[in-house]
């Protein structure tokens, strides 16, 4: 395995990313963004923590017009924050149900709302309002004048286009992914029950160097799955089953998405077919992973491929997507997104089909978009269905 | 360790969950509750996957005033939701920006609208809307006559009190956590880097026989540590440090969430006054949490020994909290929470103090109230602090 790159990131990229920000915000007419979810508040910030997992205190990063954020954070992250690259962290001593932040941000927000400027919220796709929605009702009658504008693509085009540093993570934990991947021959075989699977496969991900397996899904039946989301069974692995596992991996709070296919004991030709058709269509997709084409373009060189066994190609409702400190981020390989590819964009190339009764099979790589074309992250699947 | 209880739950359960549900509802006025989160959605139905993960798609479930809740969801979930207790299951084949469900939720909803009901939405304290927040204000928009009001204190004062089914699954987690830290001198030595420390204990508690341990926390810094919610460093443990590891480790969906300290090679006396300080703090707390008291009591027995060192008791906001589906839920053991602890809740108690030149410590416990008093689910930590 290379080098472990180093963890966190130079001030100089929060600055850029901060800079490129303003920038659009000027071209919308956005006078500040506010940001309440985890990804969103470390992508401007750097602040990184797993207490996110606890429901009970919101966290409010403001993005003025120039200049640096600014921080409106429960006293208990204070401390993590002053490590970071802003100068203004305002805090209170949460949970304080009366009062979460709110007066605090009316207070930071009052000078917008008193000129009737615009604030940016990522309020479309793919995001959720990290606070209560009851607090975000009292805030936006705390101030009005203050116009709402949806932020989403602003933040998204921003973040769906990675910096080096960041692909250098991404290529990390798809490292240790395809590492671990690699290794089960040595730690799974037939009649092990799944759930123990999986336990050893987060514990292989771990001692490849993973901080944390946090993603692991899958399914084991014989002739094929059915059901690509559920958590494993208990049931023993037997001769004639498909197994797959998808995992997603973190590494300094970036994530590798894809998984691998194998038949325990034997193969039936109906999965080996399904296997072939999604190894070929992935590899239309690496073809079509170029700056310039559409994620729609990929999607569709991907499903002619599929189109050769399963005519709607399954019910995934797209066959791919982006990658970065979210197991799945924008944009989508899907028929209705027409968003242009560019260099340093990191996606995920996933077809599914149907197949035989009611079966399915999903495949999945990971890709980072260069100017020459796509190159791989995960070390590429094994052409034909492996036994195991 | 004791046998491990069964997965799922019966379908009893769900019924008995959605009556108490619809008796609390027809008493407030509410027609019907619209849940968007995991947690709640998994209360209703037993839905559970690791896909809420991706934030692409958003999922819903309506608990009607009476009758069967009814799922309105992304196709990919079809399967594993036609294996619960519902009958009624709406899909559409999602990532689909332009209509994410919302008018399939308008249909279902109209009636309500029509007839001026209110619709019970969790929008409170601990609770966040799991959609784009632009299709939420679309949603409202297309169903004029609808009031909503919040439905957060109606879910969460049922799942504060866990059912017998869920506790086993409690303590089942609090024993693998509880194992998982007796072993740490066996894995954790001097000169070793912390996040290898948090890589061998995330192996330890699969091992054990965690799902997985999806939250893990803590620090070791010489004399004692300042922050507890940062990822860990590449320091090694040197001898002087005061290292905490704080877990959530899962089992079938529910968590534990507890901590334990050790001294590294030696320990100063204001680490083991702190220590003693906070041992004695939680026996005030395990004499307190009995039914009738309230969390603001549990606070205040807890605060009463934590001022033997420290005037203000941190700046954590409580001192422990509710505990199940999520590491932390509802109640709060802080002064202003002033809900009556009854037989079945399960919490942590969870004191912790400054010291020294801005050192601070805390430690935790799990408990289930009981009609005699508490009972510990994790195995209590030694009333000295241990030396590695």
């Amino acid at each position: 395995m290379h080098s472990e790159p180093q963890r966190g990131f130079a001030d100089s990229e929060f600055e850029a990313r901060t800079r490129n920000a303003q920038s659009l915000m000027a071209q919308q007419g956005l006078a500040g963004l506010l940001l309440t979810a985890e990804h969103d508040v470390r992508y401007f910030t750097g602040f990184h923590t797993l207490f996110w997992q606890s429901p009970t205190r919101p966290w409010f990063v403001f993005v003025p017009g120039s200049g640096k954020p600014v921080a409106v954070i429960p006293e208990i992250g204070a401390d993590l924050m002053r490590r970071s690259w802003l100068d203004d962290i305002r805090t209170w001593s949460a949970p304080s149900p009366q009062d979460d932040g709110i007066s605090l941000l009316s207070d930071l927000l009052a000078p917008l709302a008193r000129s009737g400027a615009t604030l940016g919220v990522p309020k479309g796709h793919e995001t959720a309002l990290r606070m209560p929605l009851g607090d975000w009702e009292r805030l936006i009658r705390a101030l009005p004048g203050l116009h709402t504008a949806d932020a989403a693509p602003l933040v998204q085009s921003l973040r769906m286009v990675k910096s080096d540093a960041e692909i250098e993570k991404l290529a990390h934990i798809c490292a240790i992914g395809s590492a671990t991947f690699e290794n089960v021959p040595e730690f799974v075989h037939i009649g092990m029950p799944l759930d123990a699977c999986f336990r050893a496969f987060r514990r292989e991900a771990l001692a490849q160097g993973a901080d944390d397996a946090p993603y692991l899904v899958g399914a084991a039946e014989p002739g094929g799955y059915r059901d690509v989301i559920s958590p494993p069974s208990s049931t023993p692995l037997a001769a004639g089953d498909i197994l797959m596992m998808d995992t997603g991996c973190t590494w300094d709070g970036y994530f590798c998405d894809f998984d691998r296919n194998w038949a325990i004991g034997h193969a039936s030709a109906d999965a080996q077919r399904a296997y072939d058709v999604l190894w070929r269509a992935t590899e239309a997709g690496l073809a079509a992973a170029k700056p310039g084409n559409s994620c729609a373009d990929l999607f569709h060189a991907m499903s002619a491929v599929i189109r050769e066994l399963d005519d709607n190609g399954g019910d995934i409702g797209r066959l791919g997507h982006g990658l970065g400190m979210q197991l799945t981020e924008q944009p989508s390989h899907a028929a209705f997104d027409h968003t242009e590819l560019k260099a340093n964009m990191v996606l995920t190339l996933e077809p599914s089909l149907s197949y035989g009764d009611g079966l399915m099979m999903v495949h999945e790589e990971n890709i980072v978009v260069q100017d020459g074309g796509a190159r791989l992250l995960t070390t590429r699947a094994a052409p034909t269905l492996p036994v195991l």
